[in-house]
């Protein structure tokens, strides 16, 4: 199913190459201000444009086609509607039979068969996070104070990004990146022991997202390596105020009152302009493919606001469930 | 909610020194095998008893309490009950007052009040995973012909894991470490774009279990540092066998064809013998904590079987729902 | 949530005169010949025009936004929208202060507050509906061999359904009555013992439809009156076919092959021209009540195909978790 | 799936005939003073003992499992088990192959094959049901101020339920009845548009109890047989009283803060003393059945606190879902 949470809760629909892409929120409440501006900062950050990202410019204008009436939430399910403008489906005609390495190409084709929508990845493509965005703005407006950033903070192994993408660019190679969320100000209890912890819920989504290989919260990976002498953050007020954050915000599954943090690996773009081999589904000879359409050099560039928005979206859920948030905004 | 799956539906419930631990599996096929004894060889792999692991031994033993007849499984929910007989509840008391740094029982005293059950850190004790144990024997009787091994790779940052275990034990200390899981013989096809890729749902289930700070799949975080020319898996044939496996056996959420392979970092105990700071919740004022009782040195000794067991929750429940297990097994 | 299934998982959204009322089909099978046209017949069914249905009238044309490619579904998410036209919202302010008995204007304006969208019902018509006849349109491709017909056995309490709906035009009143189902070839075995009984899914269902005071079974209410000995089914071959069929087609909330028949009752449509009484809201005074506006006489006349989609829906989403269907068409 | 509800979500598991029958309570606030004595008024109402009702008299005393600790619940699930005392397997052995009229003895042998667990109907059994009437009396313990009670009030056709009985006693037959359930002092908005309406939710819930046929809200089919005049139910103060409850309290699927009214039609016990026609299964000839074992005349008179108990589980959820409920009771 293309959905995702319990009372605040997603779905995706669309294609990347087809009429439109799309998201539905059921769940959210009714009385919050809505306009098709609101979606435009956060939009703009998912955007191409920059260097290291494709050259399919999309207007990416949200039509917002119910649940809203004079500019206010009506507490009916909430349609977000990106019509695709910009579309070159025949560049992907030969994807059919020559799959591409690291893409979701032979899996589309093997799960459904000659029926799958091949152009630009079809309801695989990372277009579809556009309407993560759209949810993750419906979620931030009801999850006061709780705040959420991500950045970028490495990409090709430095942290000194924006030379790496040059030096990808000229090479007409790819490269990934890391990417941290921090969110502040969450109330100590949210989440569940076991099966909905909130490293559960947040990593569910995160791999919603095309392009993730990883994620850690707090000490990570590093934690492997630690002492418990070292690792044990101390706590210091009756609020749960702990001197380190190796929990990462979190312990036993649930929010702790300290920031939460993670991070994600991202791994480099699969289109790229260098000879790559593969297979000839149809002659089943092994074939040097070079893509040439359009595509990101560094698609990490694109994916914190995605990130955070997926963020977003676990804890309005989860502020829900805790009572904090009402059905009707007062 | 305490529920994991879709089809294959697995619900925990119990607390550590209470009467039981226990596992509900709804929706597994009739006509299996089953006995008592067909847990023996899994759950003495997450007992303790070895160097590194806590002097608390529990006998373990399954008492399977419906689902099964005349030795077969019928169909019905099964559910199958670990009785505590080696609680000391007592033990616990001081934490009421004063939660250990690492632990959840700061959180659960915030979320669930006065009324938690605090021994031994009731409903979200690691002693809960016997149950995840047990449904992952169901599991893996029915996903034929996958099959799943996993192993702890390395321990308080160093492959010798003997050794690390006997320094930190020597120490008083804890320590972390890293498991591989491998899975082999998985049809091309399983799991869904975006919401329900494989890699959401097994993050999701495997961050369960109480002590994982982080997951990756594939290269994993060396993706972020990697180019793309790099990265991509050349498809060798028509089956969609790769020459490097970089993609960790999925792309864009769905499997194809290759070994999914992943890691989990484990944090190290946070019980530990040596002096740790904390904050006392009545007097409000900062406190040393000795912890006396029992507890693993290395708790990622004991996580391996759970991990594999996760995975092959995850996979009966994607299996059944692309036809390829039958209501009546046949 | 504004969702139903589990495998085959129907989401509604929109508004009835707002820009559009519109469903999600998320689950469907790869490889299904989808056209616009296929909705023709069902649409018309559902479709007013006649003595005793409302002059307003909507082309109801279909577009198929999401989810199919070459006039084939794609397996991803199909999302069909219905543009409004002939929308008339003004006719519905006064309701904001006086709700109409029988209507659902006082609670979705208590469970909303004065953010629902009062125009025409808003989320809460019966107009979307339509979105379930799409739905069905689509489940009933994919259920063969079963069939499924419905049909009005009754109106205004009699058999003489022409004459009723007369009367009542003549009265400047409404009247209700009672719809049939009927599925045939129904594979022995769908359903669950307990809460997923194919009475407890078709009821759910059934109920979501605008207007429905009733269900019933097989023999139903009469069963209340009979003895064992007359309302038991002989069982006369090894198929199970039975000699009657007072059990509806259903023992144990699983079907026994014989034909699913279920009656609804649906109530006489709450718009009439006859003043009525109810309370200004906004003055606390009583008040008269005349609703101008446009509205069906026989709302009844309308529903059998709705009803006709819901069992498709049910049976769908039964047939996919029993194996009968696959995921990608043959 | 065995399971029910969304923030208070109810599992049944176990065999009428096996080692116990349970039921599993996720979501349940903590801090709710609980005892094995709660359950004795309700478990006294289901049981049988009275002329009407099975001699098999089984103690059904009540074991908390889990969730519990100190007298009050934890927040964790709450496990509560019957064990199966009174077992008498070796009754059932001649319905493997002789399915009784009206019984679940087919379709779970056509569903299961010969791995169902025919004795006693297995987990198909009204046994069952003990498990829905534990869930209830934890739900009526949270859904203060809203009061649910139900009675017989027809069996056999008659009001004179007494000597219907009687009646059907000396027959060696069975008979069915009629149940009203009222819901005092529910909140205006509970419920949802479409999918889950109010009537939905009771209705899935209610054709959960084995032998029900039917069920109506309000006027129900009576309904059908109305005109809109007399079925719109005045409104005739600002908090939404009407003057009838021909909308047995619901509008639009919502609640309307009048009593909720629905009714529900049992059929006669299928388990009689007289000659009925089968099958054989094995020798494919038609067979004369007598059941001798113990059963119940009339069940319905066992059902009305099954009812109530369903009822309320409904009402606990939905009361959660629009916060009025706390995670941790004050």
């Amino acid at each position: 199913m293309n959905s995702y949470g319990k009372l605040f809760r997603v779905s995706l629909f669309g294609e990347s190459h087809g009429k439109c892409v799309a998201v539905t929120i059921d769940g959210y409440p009714a009385g919050v201000s809505l306009s098709e501006a609101d979606f435009e900062y956060d939009l703009k950050r998912r955007k191409s444009g920059s260097d290291g990202t494709t050259p399919r410019i999309e207007s990416d204008k949200p039509n917002i086609i119910s649940g809203i009436f004079n500019g206010k939430t009506t507490g009916a399910p909430i349609t977000i509607i990106f019509e695709n403008k910009n579309v070159h489906p025949k560049d992907y005609d030969i994807f059919k039979d020559i799959p591409r390495p690291g893409h979701a190409d032979f899996v589309a084709m093997k799960k459904f068969g000659v029926f799958n929508d091949y152009r630009g990845g079809g309801h695989f493509s990372g277009r579809l996070t556009i309407g993560i965005v759209a949810a993750g703005v419906l979620a931030k407006k009801i999850i006061h104070p709780i705040k959420i950033s991500s950045a970028l903070i490495e990409a090709g192994g430095t942290k000194n990004i924006e030379m790496a993408v040059e030096a990808a660019i000229e090479a007409g190679d790819s490269i990934g990146g890391i990417i941290e969320c921090n969110v502040k100000n969450v109330p100590v209890g949210l989440g569940e022991p076991l099966f909905d912890s909130v490293e559960s819920l947040i990593s569910h989504i995160v791999f919603s997202i095309p392009g993730i290989k990883g994620i850690e919260f707090g000490s990570g990976f590093k934690a492997a390596e630690m002492r418990g002498s070292k690792h044990n953050d101390p706590i210091i007020n009756t609020e749960g105020k702990t001197s380190t954050n190796n929990a990462g915000g979190i312990n036993g599954g649930i929010t702790n009152g300290n920031d939460i943090i993670f991070r994600v690996a991202v791994k480099p773009t699969s289109s790229i302009s260098l000879i790559q081999h593969t297979i000839n589904i149809k002659t089943k000879e092994m074939t040097n493919l070079t893509i040439e359409g359009r595509h990101d050099i560094c698609i990490a560039l694109r994916i914190p606001v995605i990130v955070e928005a997926a963020a977003a979206i676990v804890f309005a859920d989860l502020v829900m469930q805790e009572n904090k948030i009402y059905r009707v905004m007062r």
